[in-house]
């Protein structure tokens, strides 16, 4: 297949990138470099050496398969975009081309929107040129689990939808998962939802939401194949993820960071996993009336579960900061996904051999740590 | 009070920046300028003449109260949109800054990307600012009935919330009302509940979200007082509302355009109903922990109803074209309007009287209908 990787550049999406050449499909990477340019801005710095975008292309077409790179603003060149979409005639379109940090949206006017005017700008000008050029390509949208909000009174989350009945009139119903956003960015996800159902909708595009939980790890298969194909490694607190934070800690003797009670339950996916998700939602073309939720998860942990892990496998002292969040300081999760199991999904689960994986990239890149980038997230409020 | 108005140069804008002002409020309006502009762009007009704003300003501080006027785009220039807040510190701020338009957001792409850039920027920027300046600030959006969609499965429609059952645990809940947009246009209302639900609940913001059914009439107590102080009449196929297009077919001997079967229901309020509707919600602050929505609604009626009203009432024949809507061919609809009431809105329904109102502006004005505008509304796909 023909596929285009908006936001290619990144953590996430460098990753699915590869998997996908790797698969024997055409990929074209879009990205505007901003999450190099965040790092700029936020004077933080990937752990990982990250190669500029041309040699990473170059070495993956040696390596691994086809794979392509134009710079372009999604959320700023429409014409630009249209023209491409129109010259490379892909049969799928992944949007990774998102700001993903929740803390970064928290941090005040500036980023909160930044955030919005780019999430919901690159997630309809996609929808709205595919409309223009070819209503059968097959839009997949990197979602998250945190749309869901982390209140377990609904029991088990399904993959996007709840069967519900409406007290007044008894009638049923199966409807949107009421959105329960904890962040600026979790609602532009919410919002994106809402974007892609109409667009389903009223122009029958066949689109594919991926609720996916937070990534931790670095290197799949394809990026541990020649250092140039390496994937960030961010530990800071505003784009660090918490599983592969808590092991950069531990390796720097730094306290292990956990807000509030470590009560607070998540879902988790390793990057190697997100890749793999990807390409089976691409190879798999939802044929339903609705958008087809996936929940793209491997497992759900407590915050104090992993710190433990990590304390217990590399050693660090645990302890607890005000949490910056608004969220419930405990609250339980359990996550359907079968959607994504019935495709042929078998998750990685948190191993010591997947931490040592992590380890071994931390430990030779201590050098780069810098301890005041550990506590940089703002308060929510 | 001290009140602006966002979007106080438009139908509903201007009727309400006038009621303000009349009530003893301290109004000012920003805006744009863009419906005037967009009459341009489509070489549609209003059959009454619109004088300038500052030419409105001027008569209206002679004849009613209080108002003042700032040209500005509050989708783009959030610096200057901060200053101005800061400096006038207003105690509640009404949203009218949108694309309003349905058929407008369908035209194509240039359209429904600036319905989506426009309603959700001037949202949001809104909100932001608010929050960094004043969290006391009560926001007042302008949402619509179309929210809702018009299906009538969920019984006669609540105010903005729905009381559930979660099959598969027997909980119960009171979710916000599942959307079900039927346009860009409305699908942006459902965008922007969604940003004032996240800002309520992280920044504790007082906000009423009134969803409002098609205006319709021209004229108000306060826009009646002098020629320079005239509301717009819209007609076209893309901005004229259903009611006052069928009043305006009639006097021209236009047959009345029923689209589809005319079974379509639909929820209607009288302009002077819409700014009474927004002065009781400026003056009862909510005190909830939601987001407060009110049904801004006089009454329902299916467009075959309004049609043969206007016939029987005026003359005309009826002519059913093919919709060009993606939309029920008959729906019923009821929708509890109980909080406006309960603050004191006696709706005014549509009436012999009412209507005459109209057919008096608009047998003056019949040298500027243009027949060519009458059925310019573009298909939904």
């Amino acid at each position: 297949m023909k596929v285009i990787v908006a936001g290619g550049d990144g953590f996430c999406g460098w990753a699915t990138s590869l998997r996908l050449a790797k698969s024997g499909h055409d990929v074209l990477i879009l990205d505007n470099l901003s999450r190099r340019k965040i790092d700029i801005e936020l004077e933080t710095n990937s752990l990982t050496h990250i190669f500029s975008i041309n040699e990473r292309i170059r070495i993956a077409n040696n390596l691994i398969g086809k794979i392509n790179f134009q710079l372009i603003d999604i959320a700023k060149d429409y014409q630009k975009l249209v023209n491409i979409i129109k010259e490379f005639k892909p049969n799928a379109i992944v949007h990774f081309a998102e700001q993903r940090a929740a803390p970064y949206s928290m941090l005040g006017a500036v980023e909160r929107r930044y955030t919005m005017d780019n999430n919901l700008s690159t997630t309809h000008n996609l929808c709205s040129a595919i409309v223009d050029i070819d209503r059968k390509i097959h839009m997949v949208h990197l979602g998250t689990m945190g749309v869901y909000g982390y209140d377990d009174s609904y029991g088990e989350i399904p993959e996007g939808y709840l069967d519900i009945t409406i007290n007044r009139t008894g009638a049923s119903d199966d409807i949107i998962f009421p959105a329960n956003p904890g962040s600026i960015y979790h609602l532009t996800k919410v919002l994106d939802h809402q974007v892609l159902q109409f667009y389903r909708k009223n122009w029958d595009i066949p689109i594919t939401d991926l609720h996916q939980g937070i990534v931790w790890g670095i290197q799949t298969k394809e990026t541990k194949l020649d250092n140039t194909l390496s994937n960030r490694f961010d530990y800071d607190g505003i784009y660090g993820t918490v599983l592969n934070r808590f092991i950069v800690q531990a390796l720097n003797k730094h306290p292990l960071t956990v807000y509030g009670t470590g009560g607070q339950t998540r879902a988790l996916i390793h990057v190697d996993d997100t890749a793999e998700c990807i390409k089976l939602a691409i190879e798999n073309i939802p044929n339903g009336k609705k958008v087809r939720v996936l929940n793209q998860v491997s497992e759900t942990r407590s915050i104090l579960e992993l710190a433990e892990f990590v304390s217990d496998k590399i050693g660090g002292i645990i302890k607890k900061y005000d949490n910056p969040r608004h969220e419930l300081s405990v609250n339980r999760l359990k996550v359907s996904n079968e959607g994504l199991k019935s495709l042929g999904f078998k998750p990685k689960l948190i191993s010591e051999e997947l931490l040592d994986d992590i380890v071994s990239v931390a430990e030779s890149m201590n050098m780069s740590f810098d301890v005041s980038k550990v506590l940089n997230s703002p308060k929510w409020a």
